[in-house]
């Protein structure tokens, strides 16, 4: 039995998210497919962030294991070779037998990107949230500040209906920051974990803020109040970016 | 009477082109079809390029006129509203009554997109040459110096059928530049004007110096044969933009 790691990229627009659902394309399921073809044995492909419908990833990272005896360079190309070109596998190497995506993730990076441009630029609208009025960066970068720590996070998490994910409310943001483009704005968040939906949630309630509905200071009230009704709505898919886990 | 100016961006994946066509969906057709709708006037848009089908635009130029009362403010709100996300309308404003889009630009600018990564990261498959070979950048560099300047580059023209276009084949290409990005390789073409499928038929040449198929030499033996035989094949479209036309 080895174990092997791998790294990938996705244009999430046209599949149902990553992980395996009746009825809908996923990315999980692609590959899944692609393995059992190639190795001809039933493989479970773990992913480190479950990315939803319509969330892109740069570097999701996943890992499987298998006695089929792989050659990670072969296998690498074939499987590049059989998905669609909205899906790469950028590195497949072998790691330790234990290692677990999800697990062993010591840091994930998520980046938001909103456009501010007047009219989005085509090239932008499958990749970045049009922001279709002024945005106050100033209350932007504030709200953002109260954000950033250790925080009981109920209020930006959707809690998922299966109990198995029902779990500890407390996460950190080690870093939250708000980064201008020549195109709008990007926002990067980093820590060790995140609740479910919780990026999306974050952004939403500080567009609320950045387009003049709250106060900065509100965020700090919502986050104590640990009731979801009080946190904006999730902001769109198509804006956010899986970039990095680090192990 | 007046005449309006419109600079345009358009991600070409699904478009037959610029021009109108049968039987086909052009960036033209769409936007007569909304003026038309808006105006209730027949109105024909002239664009500065004809890109081909599966051609990007970050800056295209078209011009109108019209008799009709036209609040540019309003009329570029009320196009943007009525096209698809991917054809934007960036700027509109009335412009001299013998402005002409293609006969009155000074320099044209064009940029072709290498994708040189091992496996083409998804967000980039619809907007560059995925280059499955190591490449040559000081022969691709080399090459481009012999077509800067003034030719004859019937080697690298298309003669369209229409004999309204078979025009004097002489060019002047003012700059090409080879620029690296951490992706790929992006080629810069300037010039007054391109001939029908130039900038294409050049690339496709280039990169099979590129690819050492090639001597950079040759690239002046293929000018001066004349001959569009002997240069290479059209580089696809989908890594070609139209940036902007200057007048």
């Amino acid at each position: 039995m080895k174990t092997y790691k791998m790294v990938l990229s996705y244009d999430g627009t046209n599949f149902a998210g990553w992980q395996i659902q009746p009825n809908a394309i996923t990315i999980q399921q692609l590959i899944e497919e692609k393995l059992l073809i190639l190795t001809k044995e039933a493989i479970s492909v773990v992913g480190a962030g479950r990315t939803d419908a319509g969330v892109h990833a740069l570097g999701q990272t996943a890992h499987f294991s298998t006695h089929f005896p792989i050659d990670s360079d072969g296998l690498l190309k074939s499987l590049n070779g059989m998905l669609p070109q909205t899906i790469r596998v950028i590195t497949l190497e072998e790691a330790p037998l234990d290692f677990h995506a999800r697990y062993s993730a010591k840091n994930k990076v998520y980046h938001y990107h909103l456009s501010t441009e007047k009219f989005q630029s085509p090239f932008r609208r499958l990749y970045s949230l049009h922001v279709g009025q002024k945005i106050d960066l100033e209350g932007l970068k504030q709200g953002a500040k109260y954000l950033l720590g250790t925080h009981d996070f109920t209020s930006f998490s959707n809690q998922p209906l299966s109990g198995a994910c029902g779990k500890n409310p407390i996460r950190t943001i080690d870093r939250l920051e708000v980064i201008e483009e020549h195109w709008g704005v990007r926002l990067e968040f980093e820590g060790k974990s995140f609740l479910y939906k919780m990026v999306r949630n974050c952004v939403g309630t500080l567009l609320e803020v950045a387009g003049g509905k709250r106060d900065p200071e509100q965020i700090k009230t919502i986050l104590e109040a640990k009731d979801r009704k009080l946190g904006g709505k999730a902001a769109p898919p198509h804006g956010l970016f899986l970039v990095r886990i680090d192990y």
